[in-house]
């Protein structure tokens, strides 16, 4: 299940800590020039910075095309980019100590103990880095729509650096709520019965690590309604199915489980009772960096309901 | 994409005023003897009631099981279970006005104008029948395994009859929240990285005609809080993984979109505008008929991830 | 398993002696008006024949349209067709002696003694309906292909109804290899590196009981040449993608393992040597039957390829 | 279609002349330590070889882990091997002479002018060292099972390297038969309907670029064969699964298309007659390397069949 897509295919892998972090993408059409600055300004959208309100931990996040292109030009063979993993200090991680409300713990047990653990190994936020080169070149893809998301609630109140660096101060971190919407999308994408544009869509965004809520057009406040209001002419979806209205939704993005106050834990050698403190260079708030993966994976979830409907692509290929 | 699952797959047909919907089980462990009673109750949860708060159309809604069943126990091969449809009334629906907030524009583009628009069709809730067929032999499989859904807001209040029965006075309808509950899944369900249990029960849901937004343990709450609050000890779902403890999830319900109150449409003849009026018996609302539908599909999905995981099945083959 | 097909996908279903065998066809565009006299005649070719040459079992193997199907055009949603079993005797079969040279062993072993035994259940030959049923659609939607199947080698020697009789008169059966070609079909079939044309039909030709070999242009023969023989203008497929010359290939059928001479068998349940005479109504050469089957899953796999390839489908829409 | 399995995935990418070729794996069990002198040993085998018998291109082919292994040990999470290209010369290829009885043609097609051309690209042989790595890791999985290939027929005779030696003198090729025997295989490995065990292994032998034809047990000789001859106890396979008894396969490899002698060819750009004499480094018979090649893909198709069947792997997890 690190695969994802019926025409537009995407393998992902690696580790936080390990070599590189990668995808293989097949199903790029052929003679596609990706337009590469264009790439890496998407890539820095998500990669760490050097601020008060992110990590400290900097990475070039520099994508390697390892096949697939050549001379500037998708070849009609899968795609594959690393991106190397340069300044990671796994000497911040313990093996023993899994840190609340992180995978570390379940990654433990599903992996019987052999999970790379350094910084969440394969469950780590890194892996994010190669979804949003997939969704840059997506984008790219699908000329004539327009995917834009920010952050509309961080710690229940309007955007505010304030909020952020509050929590940061006292060792802790805020969450928040990334709200997109998609115009420009022809009506008719989405598969019945199982592959609803809301069911692909979800699917993607729970993987992004964080995410505990999705809801489309109006959410959860549509069931407060009554069918006669409800009955709106302007969703983006119905039946499944994008009706050419701009396509709407919200996730719930919860706070970074890294922090630097003491929490209790347990320590999965001696099985007892532990304190962590997690030192490590952490966002107090990755909402922001979460940002432009949301933008990614929607790029990539329509792109591949668009292909899987036969509609067409537009990219030049003459240019 | 009528396709689900990687090691408990269903294949789901059929319209809603076609001869019948069903579905094709594939993965069911040989020697399993259903218990077609329980079977039968939940497919009545389901199903539509003679009673003020639901339609009065009545089906019957017993499955026929086509294959994959000898002397009572599956034989390894797909199962093919059918519902035969039996009392539709294809003179309530039109071709040409498509119902507000329903399928039918949709339906209708997607499919060049030649889907059966009678009932929605391959859209209709109906679809949602041969899922608590599925979903109640998932049930069975996952001995230990509980799973109990219910509503906890009706039009945004705590569940009332009176709140159904006064949009019903109206000729309206309203929607509502329902919570569900898995106990007793083992830690290390889910599959990394797009496989998290929250992708695939959530693909699942927003499969289910009508849901809008699907949130896991505390979902939308958690973005406002704290790390230090949010990294409690009792997630059900980890970095996408089971932690062992009881996994815990939301939806929300939009209105039934079937009213009776007059709505404006487009005729998609004439392409002007036009007055609809849906006189069908519908449910004034659908949540408590979704009930069961949640459950199944909770079941589907977490029967699939513990087939995928290489869980054991604990099903008694000698009785 | 039992699916097969990226964009034309199908779901198999049944038993031998079960109440039908059937499948689920998922990926017919929309619009198409099936030719049920073409689809008819295709299931005659299969179906048993009262002739000296076939097995004396009379089926009208008349398929039933379940789903996908209104006012004579395919919808666009999952078409189910079943087919029932009329006249099956389970009395002939025998449920502790495995027949040699079938799958009743092996299936036994797979589902651990649960499988339906009767007829070789989900294993039979009968299996093979719905798959021409499919076929006969596929057919149909690739205008401007034609398939055609035809024996070449019956027991060794050109085809010759003698050699089938002497085998019948001796209790015997004989086998053959089936030639089929394919033309019509544009250059640039087939997805590199797994979804070679050979590859995806060989998959589907290997799923036909009684098959032991596929060989594509020359195959075997190829082997002894030199590449200065072998590198020939007019072969069908290249690198796994179709040159747009016509496609040939071969199979080896082997002979009916069903046969009246007495034959050595292990019994299940005292694990001791026996005897088995099969006395069912058997083909003594299963070849001629075969035949049609062979198209048809070479239509399935070139449409699936076709679609997967974004090429488009002239069926017309308006008659 | 570059990836290929149900439980143990490979997603396969790179170009001859790129800078990589390489694979990711999904499905690997945690804790499981390739040996990684027996993963070099399989890939020397495929690897060209300084001999008279082979090309002169030197490939180290040595296989650079990028993920899913963390101190010697799987982690359960993707495994990414990358082989670089260091030693190819693109000034051997040209774009416009399509060499025959090679992908080049239609690669073109298929990509509309934007394939990789130089070396095959994606269609190189050059990618079964991914296959051959990935095969090796399944091989030392599949504990008790031995595969082991070996050429039967090099050029129409028995091998020998006078028949190689003679067509090379020649500037031409020949092609060979490879006999395959996978010993120590449980009973029961196989899924109805599509997945079949000669369904699954011949899809990927026909993935092998020049593999022709394959046949299992008595393949096409059994066509000319009797019930009473046919119907053999010790076959490996029956109705699509296996027996417990060795499996036996053979496949044709046609000769190597890239020759020295003069032929005819069409320059795409001209759309007119030309000739070629193909000078790169090739080898006049590719049946030794095809050999590991072969057993590779044996292991990896039993062993996803293994898993899908849930047959417990039993590699050390404590040496």
């Amino acid at each position: 299940m690190n695969t994802f897509g019926e025409m537009f295919k995407l393998s992902i892998f690696g580790e936080s800590h390990g070599p590189a972090v990668g995808v293989v993408i097949d199903g790029l059409p052929p003679g596609f020039a990706p337009d590469m600055d264009k790439t890496a300004r998407e890539m820095a959208r998500r990669a760490p910075r050097r601020s008060a309100l992110s990590t400290s931990r900097a990475e070039a996040d520099a994508a390697e095309i390892v096949s697939g292109l050549f001379e500037g030009r998708t070849t009609g063979a899968p795609l594959c980019a690393m991106i190397r993993n340069t300044d990671a200090r796994s000497r911040d991680y313990s093996k023993n100590l899994p840190r609340p409300g992180h995978a570390d713990y379940t990654a433990h047990i599903k992996y019987k103990g052999f999970a790379d653990y350094r910084g969440g190994g394969h469950f780590s936020g890194r892996l994010t880095a190669p979804l949003v080169f997939a969704g840059a070149l997506a984008k790219q893809l699908l000329t004539g729509v327009t995917i834009t998301a920010e952050p509309v609630l961080i710690g229940g109140k309007p955007p505010d650096d304030e909020t952020i660096l509050s929590a940061k101060a006292g060792g802790d971190s805020v969450g928040g709520v990334i709200s997109c919407e998609a115009e420009g999308i022809p009506a008719g994408l989405g598969e019945p019965f199982f592959g609803s544009v809301e069911s692909r869509l979800s699917a993607l965004l729970f993987s992004i690590p964080a995410v505990k809520a999705v809801e489309f057009d109006d959410g959860f406040a549509l069931a407060g309604m009554r069918g006669s209001q409800s009955n709106r002419t302007d969703f983006g979806v119905l039946g499944g199915i994008t009706t050419g209205k701009p396509l709407r939704f919200k996730v719930a993005v919860k706070p970074t489980p890294s922090i630097a106050i003491e929490q209790e834990t347990i320590d999965l050698v001696t099985n007892r009772p532990a304190k962590i403190t997690v030192n490590g260079r952490h966002d107090p708030c990755i909402v922001p960096r979460a940002v432009p993966v949301v933008e990614a994976v929607a790029a990539i979830g329509l792109l591949d309901l668009w292909l899987t409907g036969g509609f067409p692509l537009h990219f030049e290929e003459d240019n």
